[in-house]
């Protein structure tokens, strides 16, 4: 998917957790800070570019979660849903940035309403299917715009890139 | 550096980190796991495809370090070099893959023996350059073709593709 020659509509970095954890609230006056957590599985830092709609993400998410990049008990890949494995979904519009000299550009990133209506359709659709699939997976996930604090614990996270 | 035509010889992610730690050698009978660490700084996963030479290394390693991905304490965007912050590489053969139906292929990664090459000239001339600026910096990285057992905290991983 990474040889097309049109531009991208969203580029997902993955990466495989042992634990996972993020802040999806920032410690307010009176209030901590909250997290969400999940064991092991698969982390999906994700952006989308202009020209994203809604039409893509069914394709996403079947091919996200039926990707064979988990590492079974036996040693096989499997997907994230045959393993079974969990879901930490993290926002990441910097995956979008284009070096111009020593700074990023976000230029192509799409706008933040229809990035927000976006990602809050991927994740309705992971949690979606992977609740179907087996119902005591946890699928959670970061808090739109806000800053991404996280803890990832992995027995080797495989990085990959998966453009769409 | 991503919107090139031709296919690029390396791919490089990037993440920022208050602290990582990575395994550089796996545990055996009679000796424990061996790890290093790094505080405050930068995480780079790196993987080279074929047609990757040494002369790619130069121009690599001052776009790494130089670029503005990491936050200061008053909140500007500054190198690792500036910050100063610390670097782990990590090397990770997993980002040349490309989706082939559900499963990953590898075809345009680099063989081993070049691999291992490019990868040792990349961690040698990171830390020739991290030293001279600031030489009380640390660059850490992992073992080549080992797995990569990480625990990553971050107070924003700040996910960045770069490609050369």
């Amino acid at each position: 998917m990474t040889d097309r020659t049109e531009a991208p509509v969203a580029r997902t970095v993955l990466q495989q957790c042992v634990r996972a954890k993020l802040q999806v609230r920032p410690a307010e006056e009176g209030a901590e800070a909250r997290y969400v957590q999940i064991e092991r599985g698969m982390v999906i830092y994700i952006c989308f570019f202009k020209g994203a709609t809604e039409e893509i993400l069914p394709k996403m998410v079947s091919a996200l979660l039926n990707i064979r990049l988990c590492e079974s008990d036996s040693g096989k890949l499997v997907s994230v849903l045959e393993l079974p494995g969990n879901l930490l979904i993290v926002p990441q519009a910097t995956l979008g940035g284009k070096v111009k000299g020593r700074a990023m550009q976000y230029h192509a990133n799409i706008g933040k309403e229809d990035g927000l209506r976006l990602y809050n359709g991927f994740t309705d659709l992971c949690e979606k299917e992977m609740k179907s699939a087996v119902a005591t997976l946890e699928v959670q996930h970061g808090t739109y715009g806000n800053r991404q604090v996280l803890q990832l614990d992995t027995n080797g996270p495989y990085t990959h890139l998966m453009e769409f």
